[in-house]
């Protein structure tokens, strides 16, 4: 690494950008090649991080660099570039997990969202009422002060309750309320692991938890799934392989593949953990939308190696940051001292709000409700996205749940498709963003309620027409 | 460390107990000796943590440790304890700052809030109209998904054009949500710092954000207040010998002193943190309780080496945790990748809302009510306080905001009077849980709008009057 000159007249920023304006010029830096972590420079170089973040993006306004969010700063090209003058950075692509998380989330109405893992909008209308609303605004504006860094006691009896119907023994001092089931997820990763340490994740599985626990310092490493679920020799071999500190699954309504895992599949993997002495994570924020016949992993455990997962995010409002973690109470105590460190404590407004919503039984109804009129637009949507040319497993037809998870005809590839697709206003989820080992480059998760969208449907069938003349 | 033996017929757990419990009745633990983390015993002993916990749990069950939440296991005591049976792991003491929070945060109805950074109820009761919340609702609704993860567009244009009135030159580009401050300091806090580099805050200051840093890892060193605010003096010499990332402060009606930085003062600071570069994280919860007279760092700096943060939190409503960041652009492309991973998204429904709430300009009328009530509150408390037998700084009447912070006779501590408070049923704040240094033993924090409270001013007589009858 070089030194920076502190007593001379030329600014520790200027420094910094000549020095890798040469390197690059020269050659001694690649095209692609990914410059050290802000801090890092900042600490080798013994400057703020200010100075350096200016510098880069000087480099950047010259072309010599482009930060790829979450990912850091990479070398664009050299020399000649430099005369071209400044060019705006390019955005992430949406084949990455930050693009495509930065368009599922776009502010942008024009954009179709075929890949989001939300229903469309009045799906969720009648889910609560105005005097719902009204009633937990006067009982949270009673609460006076931020509920327990635990969560609202009101909410925590409603959850206790409803997990005691399904058989999963959590009382209130099991129960921890978080923003989300992302808060949640990284809560429970913080618990169980350390930097270094190996935890197993679905494969394929949710893109972002996979970012999650990397940028937690976590080695992540993918169990394969069948239609059955996780593959148990895998399991076994990995376990074996990795001591892995836990393995984050999801049980019912699995994303990206919609499958559920198979309550025989679930008791051996309970066996492994108890075997390997690992914890299982099991997010299950679709588990709502599954039939009554779906089995939790934390129903046969009874919450001894199991942290349960959940919101009501994906199925009451998304407008709403509410999720939850059900642990053994020793666990939960240390969720709720990170907890506190990280944000202090929840919203009383929105706790007291779900609270009500579930202790209507509005709640309920709404389920039931979402669940046909899914099982509709699924049937609907398998039909018309197979006319375009994509292939279905056998059972995905009486499958339940928001995700399809559609097979390209052979020789086509996901990420041009997204990248197309994206550039005519559709989101889309390539199947290769949810896989560690390279795998579901041949798949798309589409969300069933928008996949007959006309647009969509036009853009596939010319599409997949161009790319695989060969396909039906 | 001891190793545990895996072909024997004791189970793991059981070892774990054996062998601490063995250590301890030898002396060879000795009380208030802290055991390894549950983290650290499961990666040494290659088990899992929730083996860890079942074996510390049951330690506690017999009474030789204790867990302190947030601190870890201590050693309790040896040998004949262990006769006597299970006990109950104690409550954290109301004088350590995770004790004194859940005391803050507690759903008891009947302890009085003395110690508060919240107002009384009843004194946000006009600042949301039901009107203004159904809108909302509808709005988010609409909005159908997540909020983008640098916040809603609405609540973003209404805080840059907020800050403008203030001359805080924030686009919404500069701007990122966070759910409240709390969320937003650890945001800050990682950007610009990491594991081991030294951090500077305000000392007395803010004691869950000394905790959050130290949590992080970082090193946290304390600049000296005076009434002017930091001492430059010492900053300057801290700056010298620790070369620090970043100094977190506020600059508005500090917690816990209540006391502003003088503008003149506030110029020094950013010299100085040009001169060291290091950033400057401006903590503003409680600025909008300020008059208009004061002047913040982020307005005579323009946003170059500040983050700016707040929060509507202790103004507008406890029920809400909508906070936010502005920071350089470069800065607020970093911090919204970090969100991104902790949380996804913010909260659509409460970010609607206090956009709502500000465009409406109801905002500002609830502010302008809040500072007179408060200005009476503070004249009615110190003047029943100081009959009590607390002091006063000469210019604690002239100020503003929610804090007093008031002097205890010679020779008497805050943490006992604390713990026979809590014990009483009534939450003080010690002065001691603020400085890093430890400093504070004489003061307590006080929140004026509780403070004139019957049952508290006959607590502190009759404590006062017991602890040094000396005292007038």
């Amino acid at each position: 690494m070089f030194t920076l000159t502190k007593d001379t007249a030329v600014p520790l920023t200027e420094q910094i950008v000549r020095h890798f304006a040469q390197r690059i010029d020269e050659g001694l830096l690649l095209p692609g090649a990914k410059l050290p972590s802000v801090r890092q420079l900042a600490a080798r170089l013994e400057v703020s991080v200010h100075t350096v973040l200016v510098a880069l993006d000087r480099l950047a306004g010259q072309g010599y660099v482009a930060s790829r969010p979450g990912a850091g700063y990479f070398v664009l090209r050299p020399s000649g570039r430099a005369a071209e003058g400044p060019s705006p950075a390019p955005p992430a692509p949406a084949t990455t997990t930050t693009g495509f998380t930065h368009s599922a989330l776009s502010a942008d109405a024009t954009l179709l969202q075929a890949g989001s893992g939300y229903l469309p909008r009045h799906w969720y209308e009648d889910a609560i009422a105005p005097a719902t609303l009204a009633r937990s605004l006067r009982e949270s504006a009673e609460a006076a002060v931020l509920p327990p860094v635990q969560g609202l006691p009101a909410l925590r009896a409603q959850l206790a309750e409803r997990l005691a119907r399904r058989q999963i023994p959590a009382t209130a001092a099991h129960l921890v309320t978080s923003f989300g089931a992302s808060q949640a997820l990284q809560l429970a990763a913080r618990v169980l692991a350390g930097p270094g340490d190996v935890v197993l994740v679905d494969d394929p599985g949710y893109f972002l938890l996979h970012s999650q626990l990397a940028a937690l310092g976590l080695r992540v490493v993918g169990v394969p799934r069948d239609e059955q679920g996780p593959e148990l020799q895998a399991l076994a071999q990995l376990a074996e392989e990795y001591r892995p500190r836990a393995f984050f699954t999801q049980t019912l309504l699995h994303n990206p593949t919609g499958a559920s895992t198979a309550p025989a599949r679930s008791h051996r993997i309970l066996n492994l953990a108890e075997a390997f002495d690992f914890m299982l994570v099991e997010d299950d924020v679709y588990g709502d939308l599954a039939g009554d016949a779906g089995v939790r992993l934390a129903q046969i455990d009874g919450l001894r190696r199991v942290i349960y997962i959940s919101s009501f995010n994906k199925v009451l409002s998304p407008s709403l940051r509410v999720g939850y973690l059900a642990a053994p109470p020793a666990l939960a105590e240390r969720l709720v001292e990170l907890k506190l460190m990280d944000v202090l404590s929840g919203s009383t407004l929105e706790e007291a709000l779900v609270a009500e919503v579930l202790r209507s039984g509005r709640y309920h109804r709404h389920v039931l409700r979402l669940r046909e009129r899914l099982a509709r637009a699924r049937a609907a949507a398998i039909a018309a996205l197979q006319r375009c040319g994509l292939r279905f497993d056998a059972d995905a037809a009486g499958a339940e749940g928001v995700f399809l998870w559609a097979a390209l005809p052979p020789g086509v590839e996901a990420p041009a498709l997204v990248e197309d697709a994206r550039a005519a206003g559709i989101v889309i989820a390539g199947g290769h963003m949810f896989s560690r080992r390279g795998a579901g480059l041949d798949r798309l998760r589409i969300n069933a309620a928008w996949a007959t969208d006309a647009r969509l449907l036009k853009f596939l069938q010319e599409w997949l027409a161009r790319a695989a003349p060969q396909s039906p």
